[in-house]
């Protein structure tokens, strides 16, 4: 069973105590590779990611025949203030979209075999207006980061993570810039689509919000309860939790590589499991990137959330399974090896 | 049914009269994309491969139902100057490979659904050594290229293109040099391995060979015959081939851009059916795409030819064509639209 915290000091104390990878699944994996009937090194990222799998599910050769997806939806008091280029009733209207079928998350899951799973996080209270206060309390920041940990079903072996919310770009940003320092406008984009004004009206709110909590934020997960919002919160969890599980994770884009971070903040091996999926058209994801030292698998063009990005890179760990777990070796192949 | 070339002069008056997109297909993409419930654009490159999979189908909705992939194999007399880490007599040892399914290429398309072919283009009689005299006469280069052509199956709807053959990537890059011009070491690298003093001497073998055949190359078409190898003249028939029966094609790497360049140099529009499957780890890949005005959709550090990253790029046309024909629309999921 997980454990889930009572408190944030239990979700600190759960970060200060992480499995690490499994070594004798990470050398099977590593004495395998070079046998195989191809030059060394010439599959590239697909070697690094069949053995971060066997490192990080704990067994060699890894498997991939339950992939899960997981989208996070939350609403967010900032919205009132015009950071968004839709409406907020949109969070609702695709979670309906999501349950219906009809989202790209839906028929991207569909195209890579992967069950999706939508957690709609009390969509009917927004978080408080993160510039005028914490967005969440202890309390609501710890059931929705709980909520996360045990949306993480029992037999996942890869989960894919992600969100829907309007207005949380806005909120990613803030928890970056907190985070990270730098100017406001570093850290803000467009989102799904503000421009202009409306987009340099958007740094204003996270300059001003982030300026208001900094002298108040005791940690990095603090940081996350006052700027984040419930679903940034639950992505959080299922992270932590797919860590206590071994499980691996693709993290989507700029929103929820910016809900992990906090946790390599606080330890750098906490997202050591998580590769990030896509690099976002959202300009700050590659700075946010390069922050937590990961190299998005793919570069698409991709800036819609929903985990998107995340489910396309399940087609990537798949075919790195198939080759690292199918191929022949040299010796079976009776292929000749490299001249000397 | 199929023209096949006689002469190289046919395969040039086929390269003067290509089919253009499908106008009327490619206006149903586009007006169908800005319906579905996403913002404008935020699927990236995923909408413009369906908007480019149905122009090039001529079809829409454009479909995915037996994608085909197809590995050309060759020997090269170049192989004799020691241009390459492994021995000649792996090219027929991995052919065996391929047959009985131990390759990376055997994995990648049982992963992503696709059917593989594989043909061994007269291994037992490597081309001439092209440092010394023209790969290829006119009758062998024809025949090449016809059983290129020949390759495309009907009901195809997109075609992987790629190749092995030990010393391929000499002959590609010569082949680019001499298209493209620059210097031999811009367009030569380590192919499964070699480097320092070995890849120096690759890099002389390249520039002189192009030197002494530059003054007799009489058009783009040419310098495949005398710099190419089988394969890479069979590869630029089955993307000639592929055109004219309205089959996209997913080009692997280094070997088959270059294979296909020429057709490019004699027509600007030629390749516009085709999109680079990976940018590969062989420097001069980036180049050479640049030239043809084409951005690889994948970047994960693959360097085996094989059509490994053609085969791997069939889940990302997969996953858009299932965004593109699945996703609601916004009144069909009554979801509010940009707020203006």
């Amino acid at each position: 069973m997980l454990p889930l915290p009572g408190s944030m000091a239990d979700i600190l104390a759960f970060l200060a105590d992480l499995p690490g990878p499994d070594q004798a699944a990470l050398q099977k994996a590593q004495a395998r590779e070079p046998q195989l009937t191809k030059p060394p090194g010439a599959l590239g990222r697909l070697e690094e990611i069949s053995a971060w799998m066997a490192a990080w599910q704990g067994q060699h050769p890894a498997r991939l025949e339950t992939p899960r997806c997981v989208v996070f939806a939350g609403n967010h008091g900032v919205a009132a203030r015009g950071v968004s280029a839709f409406p907020a009733e949109v969070t609702a209207q695709m979670v309906a979209n999501f349950q219906n079928g009809g989202a790209a998350i839906n028929q991207l899951c569909k195209a890579f075999g992967a069950e999706l799973q939508v957690q709609a996080l009390d969509l009917d209270h927004p978080t408080q207006d993160f510039s005028q206060e914490a967005a969440m309390d202890e309390a609501q920041f710890v059931e929705a980061f709980s909520k996360g940990m045990r949306s993480l079903q029992e037999g996942t072996d890869l989960l894919a993570v992600g969100e829907m919310g309007i207005a949380n770009t806005t909120s990613a940003a803030a928890v970056a810039h907190a985070l990270f320092g730098g100017e406001a406008s570093d850290w803000t984009g467009p989102g799904t689509g503000v421009a202009g004004t409306a987009l340099t009206h958007k740094a204003m709110v996270v300059g001003e919000a982030v300026a208001f909590h900094k002298p108040g934020i005791s940690d990095p997960i603090d940081a996350l309860r006052r700027l984040g919002g419930r679903e940034l919160a639950a992505m959080a969890g299922a992270v932590l939790a797919a860590r206590l599980q071994r499980v691996p994770v693709l993290l989507d884009g700029y929103v929820a590589t910016a809900a992990a971070a906090p946790l390599h903040v606080l330890h750098p091996q906490a997202l050591d499991h998580c590769l990030v999926a896509h690099a976002s058209a959202e300009p700050a994801h590659r700075a946010l990137c390069a922050k937590l030292g990961k190299a998005p698998l793919l570069d698409l063009g991709l800036r819609l959330g929903e985990a998107s990005g995340a489910a396309l890179a399940i087609g990537i760990v798949k075919a790195a399974l198939a080759c690292h777990n199918g191929m022949a070796t040299f010796a079976e192949a009776m292929v000749s090896g490299k001249d000397v």
